[in-house]
């Protein structure tokens, strides 16, 4: 796997060290904000789901591939209200996007086929994609793909919204799509995206997840394929791992019951609207040579430093003054990728004041590089 | 997958239709009893694992893509305890055994590889095999595999006790081995078998789980590989669906705090023991043309009719006598698989009245199945 290849381990090493410790400042991860998770209700459910004999049935025993009734008609339901014909029946509940990633991957890729992706790209996707030996082709240097990976309204890692050229673009595609909604829910506009589902049910895979608006913890996700796919995608689930967990599926069943989710929505989205303009604001101040996009929603900007390359190293100065970041060569990984260093950084799980002190930091290690540099 | 293409849709169908009928007896599916599932120390770590924001975080948010180090601690120090050399940085914790058995083969196996497998097996693992282009050879056919997989100790869906015959010939393999212990704890006797991982310990995949000792909504098992294999099943984990559930794995560390695991085991082993005595003597009293073994553990016992076989005509008769059985064509899938119709029969997770009269439904239905044929 080119992440793994590609990146030295001492790299990897140095970030998983550094990020339990409570002395840096981490803007890596991709985290919610721990105190957005809605506790309360989550401990209610909780309690509700293992406390009599046949709710413990329902909430420990094995279900079906597919997963429980309850989620996939609120899945269904919520696509329904966006104009995509969708009945309970389509919907797989996965581990996570990630899994309903790899399935459908898994599904529609064959070794030598090009897939489009972002220029700037979830490396999830694309180590997958580079796994089952896709091509990987940026943006419009893809040319009549095999197949698309396109997440509609929000980005990871730019926050930056689909463009009118892109859903064209998208729209005049033929091959299969798979649209990856992550962070769809969290524009800080309230607007959702139009749904690809919608206009080609019979190639679009949709994938969504609550781990982004309610709690990751709980590997909750789905899938949503084209209909004449399902019943291969139940075969691949099940040789998966079975099924997605049930008590998972339970909890969340009670918290969707006991939270109004728009409202929750509504203020999870102010609070990273908050923290995504803190963070512009102090990265345009400390290091205004640098061009810092205001993201559209989501956890996270994505900045080229314009620096001369060197992870390691970099990583090593930054952590020397108490901050991590994600390396940003995992989001770029095709053979044309910039030489120069650039950082995918989260304002999503930390308060302001912390967001203001670990760019003060990043901006003396970006300095301190640059002059060592010179 | 020859499971969903050999085996008709009605007949799948029927299954899943009739396994909710409360009027049904249902001997299909591998579930544990729910009532052994230890549901007060359950409540007291869920209501422990979301009552507090620390807690919270390291219940809900992302973890690492290898499990907690509470978990892969306890699954090392009991492994220690039977020989093998495991330290905890060795344990991937998965999302039930089957992600184990799945992360497993897809290292191991490529197109045309050879597999040794039980004569009577698990059909997530033949299923899995087959998947990936692997020649499955039952039992001693199997000269020089290319690999081999086994539940060592326990059988599912035999019930049976690894012969000292298939002990020595998997101590000539030289080859990769899949050991499954997903019932290896459930031996009737209390007897844990031999860890292959000890032998061997570059060349076994030790698989496990507690789906089957405490409870299978978690979606919490293991996989312990061979020390130069980890890093790329770390990446493959990732790949797959990130991590397995943290609340899931922090209610599995706060269960295992509180609960007596080895006087739990001894419990559902007596429990299991005394269901599976009842399910044989009833099957020798209702049905004594069979040849019914006695297991040595486990959920089930396997049976062969020697009735020519029509699974859906058969499953049909059952379901209107009001009884539920696993077709045995999926445990026994190979080229020269018997043609005469067998079943898995779980006693786990009914009482003992239930199975009396499951059996008694079963008998009615063999009878009336095996006259209608003549």
């Amino acid at each position: 796997m080119q992440k793994h290849e590609g990146q030295s381990d001492p790299l990897e090493a140095l970030i998983r060290e550094s990020c339990s410790d409570p002395e840096v400042i981490s803007f890596a991860g991709g985290f919610p904000a721990t105190e957005s998770i809605p506790q309360d209700e989550l401990a209610q459910a909780a309690i509700a789901a293992v406390r009599t004999l046949p709710r413990v049935e329902a909430s420990l025993q094995y279900c079906w591939p597919e997963g429980k009734p309850a989620l996939r008609e609120w899945v269904a339901r919520r696509l329904r209200a966006r104009g995509a014909e969708v009945s309970p029946d389509r919907v797989i509940i996965t581990a996570g996007a990630q899994q309903g990633l790899s399935l459908a991957f898994k599904q529609i890729v064959r070794s030598g086929m090009t897939a489009s992706v972002d220029t700037i790209c979830y490396p999830g996707a694309l180590d997958l994609l580079r796994r089952l030996g896709a091509t990987l082709r940026a943006g419009s240097d893809a040319h009549a793909p095999d197949l698309a990976y396109v997440m509609p309204g929000i980005s990871n890692p730019t926050g930056a919204d689909t463009t009118p050229e892109q859903w064209a673009r998208l729209r005049d595609l033929t091959c299969p799509i798979v649209a990856d909604e992550a962070y769809a829910e969290l524009r800080f506009d309230g607007k959702l995206p139009p749904v690809l589902l919608a206009e080609a049910p019979e190639r679009v895979f949709h994938v969504g997840t609550v781990s982004k608006t309610l709690c990751p913890g709980l590997r909750v996700g789905w899938l949503v394929p084209p209909a004449h796919a399902l019943a291969g995608f139940l075969q691949d689930k099940t040789l998966d791992d079975l099924q997605a967990g049930t008590l998972a599926q339970s909890l969340l069943v009670g918290l969707l019951r006991r939270l109004d989710y728009e409202g929750h929505l509504e203020e999870v989205r102010a609070l990273y609207r908050a923290r995504a303009e803190c963070m512009v604001r102090e990265l345009r101040r400390r290091l205004p040579e640098l061009d810092v996009s205001v993201p559209e929603g989501g956890f996270s900007v994505f900045v080229d430093t314009g620096i001369e390359r060197d992870e390691l190293a970099f990583m090593k100065t930054c952590v020397r003054a108490g901050v991590l970041y994600d390396p940003g060569t995992r989001y770029q990984d095709f053979p044309e990728r910039p030489a120069s260093l650039a950082l995918r950084l989260c304002f999503s799980a930390l308060e302001e004041r912390a967001i203001v002190a670990g760019v003060e930091r990043l901006a003396s290690a970006l300095h301190a590089f640059r002059s060592r540099a010179e």
